[in-house]
């Protein structure tokens, strides 16, 4: 048999090791011969653009390098199956048959694991043997049931460490002054939330962190963050950038309207917008940092944990599939905190397809401008462990397809 | 005899380095008793504001955190002494007589080489015999004289190592796609510039490197983009904040106008700007991503070479004094790039202060858009080795004045 694995979504740093996993187990897994990689995503299987991993991961050299690059290797998409066109069904099916594939594994989203469902649904209906299963990722740990994502920690450790050192930075000078940290996360504040980990290094900053399962005012932001002026210098607000300024205090709007393929409002602008508020009713030294796509891809600095986990569980993945399971996904379930343990199952893909898991509103606190502990003893396993990075030239060396 | 030492400017991965290098050098030399140091840069002098810092910097484990801390640890300022104030300078000769301070260092840019030059004049003509040394410090590389400036490198190696990142996560999707980079770099694109060094790891993006020593034109801008397109799927623009767009192509401005106390322009935005006009005039997928203050303080990932020259730099400084000059700043001289050997001497103040040293026409390609071999030989070894950073909780250790 022949398996294909293809990759979806919005990069991570986990990705790629996820991949690795897959590979790593198909190849010691006897019963797989050919080891296809899907260019695109699902796009490739349905253009038959696929490569034979074998003639381009030849070596662990090449798999260890592969661990440490950010983002999709086989590229990715945002293409979601339509439910009713056979056509690309019947294309998948054939694809699927001259190859001899007989599982296919998608690394990605709750967008992803929407195509996991349909296409395995589909493949059963129509009497095919072939096995969909679905690995997570995503840096907004947005997903359903999993404890957490892969990718998720790595962005929560790129995340503490930026912040950390936005901390120093906007130390310095003896004038007050406020600084808003806009962190992604479109419905849910997981990632900002998880800045709460600098408390395990005595820092006391972030003093405002704002997620959109809060209820925001800007009459209360204002008076939370005269608040912290008077008993610190400088001022750390994070900000998710789902948090969502109620139109009538908004003077003008931040969200441009604009959706993508999956009606996702795209969002920018919450820290700029906060910026402004600050300057135009306090008055001080206010800025804002957006901290961009570098907190998806940063993998110099990524979470060993995750990266090992994200590794391990493209591996169950396949042991999943070779077991006879379809159309489900892979997730952690955590076992403890301290020691942390966590194992890996699989759960229907309808359980966390098209859905969100939001931050728990019992883990905010009672004035909506902070998490407690009870966050902070779920986020700090997660980005513990730092993975030696490969470096030439004074360079992290990435894996490329093209060499 | 004293010493005094205090930090100024803008925040480097680099200042506290330096301090240590001036601590290191005067605990071993037996004729130095004090080592204080001065809080928010020339304030805490005009204000007797010093710590004695052998009661906070105790252990060699205090020095090497130090050294992995990013920003200023005695704060900063942006205080650049008056002309013709004497109450200000007898206060800071008063400060030095209470303290025995007979030798001062002050770490900073070119504005506080203005401070070392002044406030040396005045103590040469008042007859005091106490020195004043300049240690320089900028991301922006912009001195004088100097081959290059403490804090550059690992500037340098951030930018390098992210923008490596983003054209990763900029590569996945098979749509065309513009990225554009902005790179701090007020008058000078040193920084912008240094991403050639990517090509050592055989990158080809960045594409397009734009730099305030170019003539830039939005013409030329997307006929240059447009010529990339053809060749690339996802095209990587740098461009330096300080990159001026004539006024009669831009619609609407994006300078505020707004002055800093040093009479410098506050930019902000030519990476947004530029979107807009590729969307507007090309309209195909862009985005701009700012690397803000992260270029400065990034200090997980900053350059072994640079951490090490700026504490070599300090202690230069310190023996520089003890060898009785005064009105000095300490500048690296470039013996070879490969191997990269440079020496450590000092030159009058009047020389760097208050001068800016341009990126050289010469190392810019003819279309102005990209920057040649000369600049990939200069930058390279500036970015070379990694310090083993220190990290508890998955976070790196900072070292804080108050513990």
């Amino acid at each position: 048999m022949n398996i294909a694995v293809a990759q979806s979504g919005g990069p991570t740093c986990a990705i790629n090791a996820s991949l690795v996993g897959v590979y790593k187990e198909a190849l010691k897994t006897p019963q797989i011969d050919a080891i296809f990689g899907s260019i695109n995503g699902i796009e490739g299987i349905i253009n038959d653009a696929l490569i034979d991993l074998k003639t381009v991961i030849k070596t662990n050299d090449d798999m260890e390098l592969l661990r440490q690059t950010p983002s999709t290797v086989l590229g990715s998409c945002r293409y979601k199956i339509p439910d009713n066109d056979e056509e690309i069904y019947q294309r998948i099916k054939e694809c699927f048959d001259r190859h001899n594939i007989e599982a296919f594994f998608y690394i990605g989203g709750n967008d992803s694991m929407d195509t996991v469902e349909k296409l395995s649904r589909y493949l059963k209906e129509i009497g095919s043997g072939t096995k969909v299963i679905g690995i997570p990722k995503t840096i907004d740990n947005d997903l359903c049931i999993t404890d957490h994502t892969p990718g998720f920690g790595s962005a929560a450790k790129y995340v503490a460490t930026t912040v950390q050192e936005i901390i120093r930075d906007s130390s310095v000078y003896s004038i007050p002054s406020v600084t808003v940290v806009e962190i992604m996360g479109r419905h849910a504040g997981w990632l900002a939330a998880s800045t709460c980990v600098l408390r395990a290094n005595d820092e006391i900053a972030p003093h405002l962190i704002y997620l959109p399962e809060c209820n925001f005012t800007v009459k209360q932001f204002l008076a939370d963050v005269k608040a912290q002026m008077a008993k610190h210098k400088a001022v750390i607000v994070v900000v998710s950038e789902g948090v969502e300024i109620p139109e009538h205090e908004a003077e003008g709007s931040y969200q441009s309207g604009a959706v993508d393929n999956f009606g996702h409002k795209y969002l920018s602008g919450v820290g700029k917008l906060l910026e402004q508020i600050v300057s135009r009713e306090i008055g001080c030294k206010v800025r804002s940092i957006e901290l961009n796509v570098m907190q998806r891809c940063s993998a110099h600095i990524c979470s060993k944990t995750d990266i090992d986990e994200s590794e391990s569980i493209g591996a169950a993945g396949v042991r999943a599939a070779l077991s006879g399971e379809t159309g489900k996904v892979m997730v952690f379930n955590r076992i403890s905190d301290v020691p942390y343990v966590v194992d890996i199952s699989c759960v229907a893909a309808t359980e966390i397809a098209n859905k969100e898991k939001k931050f728990p509103k019992e883990w905010i606190t009672a004035l909506e401008n902070d998490v407690n502990e009870n966050a902070f003893r779920y986020f700090l396993p997660l980005i513990q462990g730092e993975v030696k990075i490969r470096m030439k030239n004074g360079m992290p060396v990435h894996f490329k397809l093209n060499k």
